[in-house]
């Protein structure tokens, strides 16, 4: 039987109306050279409505893509609302993808307008050459005319001040009701191998996310707060900041392109800022920034959810311990919307027990469900120690890559779930804990070994600079883990030493039996361990593997 | 183009395993004549996956209705879960209904499964004679051989016991996966005309408003929160408090039968209640018993949303000075969920401007949209002036009644939207003001006049002990206000001292020409004015009408 409720949508639309409306004195505040540019919800709202207009001039009817790249600021913002608002679908291009993989994603999503911050005009301009379907291209803020004839090139592309693409319109418009499960946002993910893929957010999906980070649940969001979004909105959906400061009021600092540790810190202090998100390397050069300069004011800074990578525990003791800051561990990818966890910890513990909870990667949002696939295939336990691979189903959650049936692709999706590529364990109360990377881990006779778990060993020995560990093919086990060690200059430590050490942190069939003593570990451009090349090192045998008996 | 996201929907399953396995320790407290029993989440999960069992064994398929005739308890709470997460919808039956009201509802839902407390099993019984299709009534608690004959009848209706049935079950169950938009709960509206309107919550919209009562726009639930549920399980949804306080993990507490000043203070003091919803007249008794008793401690209590009438700027003020507690007036009925507005004020206010918006019925919730519909159809502007019918369309926004097609039920909706038959103003930033209902406001010449605004006016005169307006016909104006008014005993007030009073508060052309004064103005059985009946006197001249020339 049918409920006799309304059938109305959620959509985008309905945040711009009632921001602008119930919250009219709330602000954005975008940082600038020149110092910050204060923009109200009203006026977000006013703007929005006019962009709406300007898209219909510009021909952006049905469910186009229309392309960003931008910092965030409060244009940014605008775009971020009033483009999936007028029916069409924003395209927020990474501006740190290499160059062929922006102009994949271009050309893949098929933008034919892109709004671009006039501090990246011109290396965007250099793709231009590429993206045939581009065919209008927004600049916000003033460019110099050589720059200008970049972006129109030989005459195939219209160029706009969106400043004055926007003040020729009105600041009415009718918003379209559309189905609340069309698409609205959509990023593109870049893993190691291949190219791009497209997740495509829906109103739905967005408004539901949204809902979850403004909650208690993550980050308390109210009229009072005042949220720095150091998360760019072209990453994951901004972690949902976006859309969940202007449900709730709250108002937004913009850091534009300054994301040093000196004018975020500067943020901080000068707007009162209470949260944020941000990546644990950024909050990382805040800490060293505000140890060395005892004198900043950030005492108004509560909670900052922290994720992209695990955020390392002493990070967050020392912003508890010396700043009085709750760096609140969130767990997620571009798939899952991108929250799936917030470490919340439970109420009424002791502060062992509180701190268990906060080193997890976070609580399961009451949307998202999950399940661990074992070795062998199976559901394992919510117990706080069985590992598995992390899936997980919820209506913010990705069923498929947008235009790509490769088969690679297909296979991140198992029966209606997805699969994470993260493995790791759940507490029996829903907190998850992430122990390596599926591509990483190291399959051992039907058990997993953590690569991460045992580097974290061996990084704890004081002879140990660098160590990573890598799965390598074992006639026996299928797979054994290769310990790749860098020693401390002028006393590298012996294989035997360090199965030793092991032995009194990790159980004995997890011990390696292949090391090898190097004296750098190949690195990817983010400067993680590159363990594809390190694999690929070993099977061409260009490392210098040491086997001992095992004992 | 379709959104890349799963299409999970918003089921009331979710918040079963979600509340069970996330707050296994949050627990739900039913107050008894013993004590108070309590009821950890864990065992309500497990209870509601008996429950289904046990709803499968009595032959409850599809989407049958399960009646429930029973106070706020655990088992009720049950109840409210298990039975829509199985797919069958809950009719929550108003125990203060008339029987003949009581009698309609179960054979309009066609319950064939009532659950009834042991302490209304006697009164219920009294029904079943004229209930045919009930075949199953499960009691909860134990009942006399006497009562569980009458509830039997002549072998017509198995009778069971609530705990028996639930042991003799498994506590694992597959929940179905159901359309979001499928039949979760009913609830029927009794009006002072007609029959009761069935009002048919989904699974999706009880979502959503449980979502928006559980966040900072109304009591900002989380784990440490204690919600006292004084409202009724069985009163428009129990205005949400049921499923949000599952969904955060704030713990209930659940009053019974024990709804008098004493045990709720009780309740309050020893459960460490921190927040809560209740009627006024309810908070008025509270307050009263606090003031003479100022050893009982409620410290702990912080916000109680307060609805279903106005509640007294005179109670929000006593309870914020005198006991530190802040009533959030509350807005909507049992078509709107019920939660439209609660009176969250903005930031950064005055006292003076606090309390102003404190005062107002509150802050649309952002799901909800509103407009006011004026006394010439055209739609009103939100000045904080200007009033209209109040109409409101959402997610949670009842679009039909269930089974119901009335001319009167019909006019209910217009075009998409509910006329609420609530008179208000809206603010520019989005706070609501009633000031009349639809059915009493005076329609003179085009123009609106307020009764109560007319019948606070005089009752702030000295000599004024009761005064009631309602509109009469009028050749001239279509409608004037008659004001009917009991004066204070020995110093009745002439019409000319009050039209001069009047004069001083509201505009010239909204002060009555005629005048009534009478001993005791007619109530309904709930003591609101009975203005269908003073109107009637009036046409019938049984009115002692004094009509002075209009000065």
């Amino acid at each position: 039987m049918r409920s006799t409720m309304q059938n109305v949508p959620l959509l985008t639309s309905r945040i711009i109306e009632y921001a602008g409306r119930v919250y009219p004195g709330s602000e954005v505040v975008t940082w600038g050279a020149d110092g910050p540019r204060r923009t109200s919800f009203a006026d977000i709202a006013n703007d929005c409505r006019r962009l709406a207009n300007a898209l219909r001039v510009l021909g952006v009817e049905g469910d186009q893509r229309v392309g960003t790249f931008m910092w965030n600021n409060a244009e940014h913002l605008e775009l971020y609302l009033g483009v999936p608002a007028s029916g069409a679908v924003l395209h927020t291009i990474n501006i740190r993808l290499f160059p062929q993989q922006m102009v994949y994603v271009v050309n893949h999503a098929e933008d034919r307008v892109i709004f671009v911050d006039n501090s990246l005009a011109q290396p965007f301009s250099a793709l231009l050459a590429h993206t045939p379907l581009v065919k209008h291209v927004v600049v916000n803020g003033p460019v110099p005319p050589e720059v200008r004839q970049a972006l129109a090139g030989d005459g195939e592309r219209e160029v706009h001040d969106y400043r004055e693409l926007l003040d020729a319109q009105s600041d009415t418009f009718d918003w379209p009701v559309l189905d609340e499960n069309d698409g609205a946002l959509m990023c593109y993910t870049s893993g190691t191998t291949g190219n791009p893929k497209g997740v495509v957010y829906s109103h739905r999906s967005n408004l539901l996310h949204a809902t979850f980070c403004a909650g208690a649940g993550a980050l308390s969001l109210s009229q009072s707060a005042r949220a720095l979004a150091i998360v760019p909105l072209f990453h994951a959906n901004s972690w949902g900041l976006a859309y969940a400061s202007m449900m709730s009021g709250a108002s937004v600092i913009m850091p534009d392109r300054f994301l040093q540790p000196e004018p975020l810190v500067k943020m901080i202090s000068s707007e009162k800022v209470t949260c944020g998100g941000a990546v644990p390397t950024i909050m990382t050069g805040v800490l060293e920034y505000l140890d060395a300069h005892p004198e900043a004011d950030v005492s108004s800074m509560k909670d900052v959810i922290v994720g992209g990578s695990a955020c390392p525990p002493a990070l967050m003791h020392a912003f508890h311990e010396r700043h009085g800051v709750t760096l609140l561990h969130g767990w997620g990818m571009t798939e899952t919307s991108p929250l799936g966890t917030v470490a919340i910890p439970p109420v009424g513990l002791d502060e062992e027990e509180h701190w268990r909870y906060r080193h997890t990667q976070g609580r399961l949002a009451l949307h998202v469900e999950a399940r661990l696939v074992g070795a062998d295939g199976s559901e394992q336990p919510w117990d706080g120690t069985s590992v598995g691979e992390v899936e997980v189903r919820g209506p913010w959650i990705t069923a498929s890559y947008y235009r790509d049936d490769d088969a690679a692709s297909l296979e991140k999706f198992d029966d209606g779930w997805l699969r994470t590529g993260d493995i790791g364990s759940l507490t029996p109360d829903g907190y998850l804990t992430i122990s390596d990377r599926a591509k990483d881990v190291i399959k051992s006779g039907g058990e997993w070994i953590s690569s991460i778990d045992l580097e974290n060993a061996l990084m704890g020995h004081p002879k140990v600079h660098e160590a990573s560990v890598v799965g390598v093919p074992d006639d026996k086990w299928g797979e054994r883990p290769l310990a790749v060690v860098v020693g401390v200059p002028d006393d590298v430590p012996g294989v035997e030493e360090l199965r030793e050490f092991l032995l009194t942190k990790v159980a004995r069939w997890q011990v390696p039996e292949r090391w090898a003593f190097v004296t750098e570990v190949p690195k990817t451009s983010v400067g993680k361990f590159d363990k594809k090349v390190l694999r690929a090192q070993y099977a061409e045998g260009a490392l210098p593997v040491e086997s001992p008996k095992a004992s």
